[in-house]
């Protein structure tokens, strides 16, 4: 499915009014279905689906490694096949452990549910990142330049997100683009999962907008060291990337930009 | 809670590195339980946390005005009690039956989920909006400035979205700021809801960034008959706003925006 609709409107410009012909970022939902069962309804620009599947059941710890997937492809017998992603685990028990441990953190989140303590779940479940990498500032400066350069539908529609996988040098490596922004990183990183790319341990997540919780919690779970986004992260953002040694960049303008965690690795 | 957070950062200009002071917009998590059970957990910035969690469970069709509500407050014994609402509905079978709901659009969501479909159960549940109103295109083009004018923690931080509920003379009612603007739209809601004004049926709702399903959505359950927003509408958006009978701008620069649908109410 194309990654952009046509749509009629009018254009009011000065008080005057024009019919005219627009591109709309393409929004649908995503079902994902695990060993049968509906595990969750994802609203999503359509593409790459499998990437997003993949990259959605990892960063909800799921899936460790592709080798934790037999199977993950549209569905074959339902009605709106291309909005259904079914997925096969090679451990079928692993379904019912990610149950109980849902069940449980939604029960945990009851009276008493605390950012810093998630945190700390969090990080103590992560796997150290490589503290030697140090990248030159004017390499940083240059990512959303080498991201904006390749947002296709971005151009067609100006409402896309993006996010994008670059080298230590800077080079663009994947890209993905998405009404969500979490959806994008979930494409890039399945993508690399399903390529048996992770830990991302010697590459760059860039993404186009804010850094949340949720992107710096994606980019931790995949090992990722340096996370730069073009515009400003949240007080969980930062408290979340310190505690998992990540280097987070913000508000990337020109030649400047903020480094909110992890300096060590900025040349 | 502040909705702002104080934080130390290294800024980086050509090169040179200064160690420096930022505020970043809070996040944290905010649980919502109702009736004794822990119901969503939502990432959100602090303040207006009973009009969230109104405007949330409003939008989810759980409540639909302010008498299904017997208490809605921050949970009194909990570690981290501002983290946490409780909510006492005024009849408590209203909770089961959501719950039977909630479990059928799920397996409903299973093989053959559909887009369409959705938004055709969404529109017959939704009460006509008025026809008759109609706003200067002048009045819309000035939408996005009152809203900038009063984003107080934008200012501070960047990096806040917000939602504000305006006249259709384009005064500004009301405003929320939030890490997600989904979050900001239930705040507005949730707060016209709580004080028994909805339907918002001669009120507009103007928000910042793009325009997804979910916020026409939010808009819709609430009669909202104008939704504007300063960038573009998802293909999604635009389906359900044309099914929904809502009048939908996008991309307000300077004197110039598009319609995508109900352009009879701009004048």
């Amino acid at each position: 499915m194309a990654s952009t609709r046509p749509v009629d409107m009018v254009r009011v410009s000065s008080g005057v009014r024009t019919p005219a012909r627009d591109r709309t970022a393409a929004e649908e939902p995503l079902a994902i279905r695990v060993g049968g069962e509906p595990f969750a309804v994802i609203m999503r620009t359509p593409g790459a689906d499998r990437e997003l599947a993949a990259g959605f059941l990892f960063a909800d710890r799921l899936i460790r490694r592709s080798t934790d997937l037999r199977a993950i492809e549209h569905c074959a017998d339902a009605a709106e096949r291309e909005n259904v992603v079914e997925v096969t685990l090679a451990d079928p028990a692993a379904m019912s452990c990610a149950r109980a441990r849902r069940r449980e953190l939604t029960s945990a989140a009851s009276c008493g549910v605390c950012g810093r303590q998630s945190i700390d779940d969090l990080a103590s479940d992560l796997s150290p990142l490589a503290d030697a990498i140090v990248v030159p500032a004017a390499t940083i400066a240059r990512l959303p330049g080498r991201l904006r350069a390749s947002q296709r539908a971005f151009d067609e529609t100006g409402g896309l997100h993006a996010a994008g996988l670059l080298s230590l040098d800077g080079d663009l490596l994947d890209i993905a683009e998405d009404v969500g922004r979490h959806n994008a990183v979930d494409k890039v990183i399945g993508r690399a999962l399903l390529h048996d790319r992770v830990p991302l341990s010697h590459a760059m997540l860039c993404v186009s907008g804010r850094t949340s919780f949720e992107i710096v919690q994606k980019a931790a779970v995949a090992g990722v060291p340096i996370l730069a986004a073009v515009s400003a992260p949240s007080s969980l953002a930062v408290d979340l990337a310190e505690r998992a040694g990540i280097t987070l960049i913000g508000f990337i303008r020109g030649d400047s930009f903020n480094v909110y965690t992890g300096a060590q690795r900025i040349a």
